[in-house]
């Protein structure tokens, strides 16, 4: 019996409301050797204080030394051993914009880019195309068709979007054509197994439309197409731990993973923290566990950003107590791995976390908020996947294991 | 998928590289209960400055409470789980020493030994031959032939030595000779599986030659066989991590499981600390990854000589700027597991572990490099399987997992 088993074996009813808040790649390293990190410079009083009333420790995303995508880390923190549940970008990034991910429909991330005269890529992302540029060519895209299939274009961001194709007897183990180098020509989507060439030919055959489609453009006149893949059909949220789930995130990619564990994702204006929290009090009463998810943390850490990041931890600091003003019985304050302003990209280290349950956690001492202070914390240095039975436990939602 | 996989399917290049280095049973205990173990005791002031400057923590070799040989230990530390790689001490001795361990052969570790004139086992080591005394009764052994099979021998050390058979249809399922105790005749080899039988035969025919050839010696008029096995066939370090990896090990064990993982095994004069980090120089152009083995730690613990084990660790502190001069990216300095001088064995405690990687490491405020301080380190108590990606991490070798 593996953990996942275990719990679901366990869940218990109860009114107490949980609320994992995630500060996308929250966990650094000091920008200089010697000093703090994002996390430890940021002036925090009141994650502070609610490390100081909880418990604190360190979760590893995946294993030690490994840096995870953002899809991977979402769902160990979900509970979901990335090892085993293995989730397509494209079926991330259909999800997040609502393109219904279900058996036989396979999907995959398009980015629209530059060719020159000869074909061959001059920019992957086609000069980092607006969304205003990009949605009449979405457009465009979304009126092409395929024999004895459905092909569904929405657009994601930039110069992204969404592509899906539905219908009988498709197979998801089609390649990239993306090169993933410039100066090469976009490839040809080839079939990796028996089962997928009648994909891979009508995924051809609808790049060759859209070739045709976007050849007026002066930037945008190509397209790359990578992370085919569908359905992983992930056990699902209320089944798994008998709670009614709400994501609250701005990016679509994690309104994706939050609609593929069977989340209700929340529709609100704004992008701020504070809008964040507020679209949770505007759902309060509907929903048990709240998960939220804040970007700029590693956004600011890509950039190569330090004080950029601390201070964007500092504007969910400065709005959280908009949140414990809903009284939760559990709130856990994490990341979903380290993106450390020094490397200007994710990392392996292990990530703070924060569990405060004024019922029913063991405090431990914590002073405050930060990697030094979590890797004395009561918690220890856990795995992700295991915080939630964490969170469930601490909102006394789960029965004993054994008599 | 298990690490392996995952670790294998992430590999990134870089220009890199990484120096192991492992003091054999470096954890201890304290001699005396309340005071400092060997490593704690000895003056190091170069390990407790990488310390300083970088992360620690204690590594489990296999499982809490199991104490390992030398070969599980280290398959750990290359990032074999060794409960799925199972190497027999006989492919050990062999590859050590050079012999040609391949799919088809079947190798033992031998032992002269004292034999009473009723043929009983007085002295399971020939009263510790030496080197100059075995090496003519290697010789002697080495021309014996059996049928249809072609039998190599050769010296390992002292009384040891090793023995191979290859040909077609042979089997390692074969009984040790060693009863394991004095005063009891060396046991007849047996079948222990089917396809074994005829392979038992033959080492009995040559075993029964070899009393023949031995039986004018005073000292070691007999011999013992154990650890019959084949080839493991175990992933190759390059294929596994993308790494040339080179061994610098004096002893023959140590430098034939670096051969069965694919490292070049590195030939140098000297047998020091600083003979090693020489060598270590002398390759360093054509190799990025370096397993350094000092084995005199161990040696000393299991004489129960605590001073000499400190004083052992303080030798290679004294090398160390040697090897720091090389400036590595990533250099960890750990164990394979603790011989504690007062028990004058190996033992199960979680093993000291030191990771410096100037560009990469969170530290944590490690004081210095010692049990106590290892134990508040920032990498936790990890399991000894989990080295390998932490240094592929340290180094920017690995790409992330998942989007």
């Amino acid at each position: 019996m593996n953990q996942q088993e275990l719990v679901k074996g366990l869940q218990r009813r109860a009114e107490s409301k949980i609320i994992l808040l995630i500060l996308d790649g929250l966990g650094g390293l000091p920008i200089e050797p010697g000093g703090p990190t994002a996390l430890e410079a940021a002036a925090t009083p009141n994650l502070d204080r609610l490390a100081q009333e909880g418990s604190t420790g360190l979760s590893v995303p995946i294993l030690p030394g490994i840096t995870p995508g953002s899809g991977p880390a979402h769902l160990a923190l979900f509970g979901y051993d990335p090892l085993v549940f293995r989730v397509g970008r494209g079926v991330l990034e259909a999800a997040g914009v609502g393109l219904p991910v279900a058996k036989g429909s396979v999907a995959a991330r398009g980015n629209f880019c530059s060719l020159d005269p000869q074909g061959r890529i001059t920019d992957r992302r086609a000069g980092r195309l607006t969304s205003e540029q990009a949605s009449p060519l979405v457009q465009r895209l979304a009126a092409l068709r395929v024999e004895g299939c459905e092909v569904l274009i929405r657009h994601v961001r930039d110069y992204r979007f969404a592509f899906m194709i539905r219908g009988p007897g498709l197979g998801a183990a089609v390649s990239d054509t993306d090169p993933q180098q410039e100066g090469a020509p976009p490839l040809a989507a080839a079939a990796q197994a028996p089962g997928s060439e009648r994909t891979a030919s009508l995924v051809n055959d609808w790049i060759g439309q859209a070739a045709m489609a976007l050849s007026d453009q002066p930037v945008a006149n190509g397209l790359t197409l990578r992370g085919f893949s569908t359905d992983p059909d992930l056990p699902q949220f209320s089944d798994s731990y008998g709670l009614t789930a709400a994501c609250v995130a701005v990016y679509p990619m994690y309104r994706g993973v939050s609609r593929l564990v069977g989340m209700d994702v929340i529709e609100f204006a704004g992008e701020r923290p504070e809008d964040e929290f507020a679209a949770v009090g505007a759902h309060w009463a509907s929903h048990d566990f709240f998960f939220i998810h804040v970007k700029a943390t590693d956004s600011r850490g890509e950039d190569g950003d330090f004080a950029g990041k601390a201070a964007a931890i500092e504007m969910v600091d400065r709005a959280l107590p908009g949140l414990l003003d809903l009284k939760p019985e559990v709130l856990a304050v994490t990341g979903d791995h380290s993106t450390p302003a020094r490397l200007r990209t994710h990392s392996w280290h292990p990530v703070p976390f924060l569990l405060w349950a004024p019922e029913t956690v063991r405090q431990d001492g914590s002073p405050g908020f930060g990697e030094t202070s979590c890797l004395r914390g009561g918690l220890g240095t856990f795995q992700a996947v295991n915080v939630m039975p964490l969170l469930l436990a601490h909102a006394q939602r789960l029965d004993k294991f054994g008599a």
